[in-house]
């Protein structure tokens, strides 16, 4: 089984005066960055910083696209726009990222869908087959970061988008394989002990434990962590470092 | 003497449910579009169908930065932030035209600023040197749409970028080269007689008229035209037909 | 039966250089205008000039919120936040439409929601009651502009609030007393004839003609209009004339 | 002299995720809270929120207007728009919160601007005159909290309105009473010593030291403290027990 993976994280989501985040720590301990592309945060400094930052600690970085929603930093549901409206405004995220990497001599190498927009692709096939359009659109090389067992997952594959495997430390999954939702008890794995018995049976075993008692299979590539929560740096630190303990290689997911 | 002209107009500045200006019809007049990017106008949706169109009527198109002020529509005059933000926001709008421009299979050929920081530009060196230098980091090979004798047009050859020098047909100029600013009288040309008498001599005599009876010299490359007055499209298909008539030729500036 | 009718338009949709409608006109033909608040669309500008003309007109005026989405004009369905968040953000659209009304010498009569969240508390008893609650906290006197056989019209009836019916012309209405949603063949009525006959079976007789050939009972108070579709203001000259013409009264809907 | 003085900190500048400030522990410390009102900073539930916390903490609450520019936080300097409307937008500011407050019972008191808005007026008459307008058209009877030696001071004594002078222990005064700009050297106070040393000469001996050894008469009602910088909870702590300790009262300036 693998006995490598990936951290990413999500990052350059603060707003000119506003800071979420201690980025420049974070990018200390992940090996990749989802960089919001000023729809639902960010905006082109705080894009422009993180990106140089990332080259500078050799971390990997995508675009973090969401729905256009400051105000509810792409955590709102939205629907009822024209389907082809909300691709180009992906699309354009995507793009815009993709130029700034560019220019900041750091490639671009995947995607992963934000907040609200993620939760609702990885369960509606056709908003999942948007996704992967608008991905494809910009540039059929990049990697989707999804989770297993999502209709997003699902799209890519069958469009032939190569995926990277999302996995998480602090949640719980459903016997289908689908994260706990956050209203229902036990979704959040507070224990770091078992939040890194959960991670190695994962990417040791290649299972995911469900709720119900079920293993599940999995190819792990990803591990997303959380940069915005109180304490952030140090469970990503200790979580990282235990891994390593472990006997896990920590670094970026392939990129074919 | 030159004795053809680029027509260039303003585009793309709708924004979700509000609409500015008819593109399509204005698109079948001229011979350059200058895109809003996001920021003080436009939008993802609105960008790539601009250029859709632009592509169709073979219509060159350029970015139309300005600031980060959809309230203000770019015309407020923002100071005080640091340069490199400013800068960074300008290289942000023009990669992202670029990278949609690329996408829909018609480059990019040039940059115009817009509103307020084009006004503001035009007589503040270091603010020119700015956007020139946003325009190099982007690609080199980009053209400037910049007045004749203003602070842009010198920033741009001092450092080699190529320039296409822009006049108006509705607006006097002062003995410096200059527009007369709006809030001085006969600095808007109403008369269509006027209009078209200016133009020529500017064109064909390679003079500008001045308000103080001087005649400076200029190469004339691009005529501003505006698509957001009332009766906008009929004032320009009656401008475009005069110029064909009195011997003008119609066509995109040169790219080099 | 009623023999006077209420004429209601959406107004104050501008937003900084972006016009929609045309206010002016529509406020010599209209007895209520619903003002947007600065939310999903309208500026303070904006909001104060409209009060300030319908003033002049003679015309009603209330507050028009909606979702804090102004790239999506309060069109797009939005879900996930905190409703407690959402009432406050309907609170304060209220309460400032009514600070500036006082302000104007033109108090506020009435609350009427906009768009996507119109749409959603019609159909969903608990964000009806969310919008109840948010007007009562401002005001109790003030009527909500209601559909009949709605959510929103049973929240405010069960809250004691005053309610306003509303009417449409140019929609069918369901069996069960519903707008038809306009995913559905027959949804607008674009003949004018029918239009007509649909109000005055409305307002004259007391009855919804249903698409299923019911007649439902109703007891309209407010007919609602269109501002911002081409030739609006052409439209509702002539159904306002065929009203007057037909014995129907034009006149605001009673405050109590 | 003077023995009491007024604390007053700028607060409610969060907006949807993003947090600034601590105001639930700076609202144990301050007499006076200006509540951003969702222009450059704040939004509803935010300013709901303060403004409930303030009432509970017995903390006098205004309105702390600037320029619609969240990317900027009220920062950058905006003009060229019509002065009307810049007018209408403080009113709408002002007029918004005065009902946030009148809804949660905590009367509004006072009024004072944010940022590049308060540091334009301060030295431009007509933009002071402008604010002064503003203020009264919604309250003649809110107090506007200035800077001595100010043209923001000379608009509101002119126009009659109640002034609360206020200071700073943290920046030094130029010869002409006039804060020392940031941009030059000793602008800021680093040292608590000499930050409490000036405040209580300016309280207990009613004179402004400035930057030249001259002594400048004033008469304080309100110091200016900060929260949104590193460690401001405990300078504003320290500052307030150091003030108690030399004889000198925290409350509330006087409503008149």
């Amino acid at each position: 089984m693998a006995r490598t993976i990936d951290l990413n994280c999500d990052m350059g989501e603060s707003f000119g005066a506003y800071t979420i985040g201690d980025d420049a720590a974070m990018l200390q301990l992940v090996t990749t960055a989802n960089v919001a592309c000023g729809f639902h945060a960010g905006d082109p400094v705080v894009m422009r910083r993180t990106i140089r930052m990332a080259r500078e600690n050799g971390v990997s970085v995508g675009a973090h696209p969401s729905f256009a929603d400051l105000y509810g930093f792409g955590r709102r549901r939205i629907s009822g726009e024209r389907p082809e409206d909300l691709e180009t405004q992906l699309i354009y995220q995507i793009v815009a990222m993709q130029g700034m990497c560019a220019l900041e001599g750091h490639p671009m190498t995947h995607v992963k869908t934000h907040g609200a927009l993620g939760n609702m692709a990885a369960v509606d096939p056709d908003l999942a087959a948007l996704c992967v359009r608008a991905i494809r659109a910009v540039d059929p090389g990049l990697t989707f970061v999804t989770l297993p067992y999502s209709e997003t997952h699902a799209a890519a594959e069958k469009a032939g988008l190569r995926v990277a495997c999302e996995i998480y430390a602090d949640r719980s999954y459903t016997d289908t394989g689908e994260l706990t939702p956050r209203s229902q008890p036990g979704a959040v794995i507070h224990d770091p002990r078992q939040s890194l018995d959960q991670v190695l049976e994962m990417v040791v075993n290649g299972h995911i434990p469900t709720t119900g008692g079920k293993r599940l299979p999995v190819l792990p590539e990803t591990l997303c962590v959380h940069g915005d929560t109180p304490g952030a740096v140090g469970i990503v630190r200790a979580l990282r470092a235990a891994l390593i303990e472990n006997g896990i290689k920590i670094a970026p997911f392939a990129k074919n």
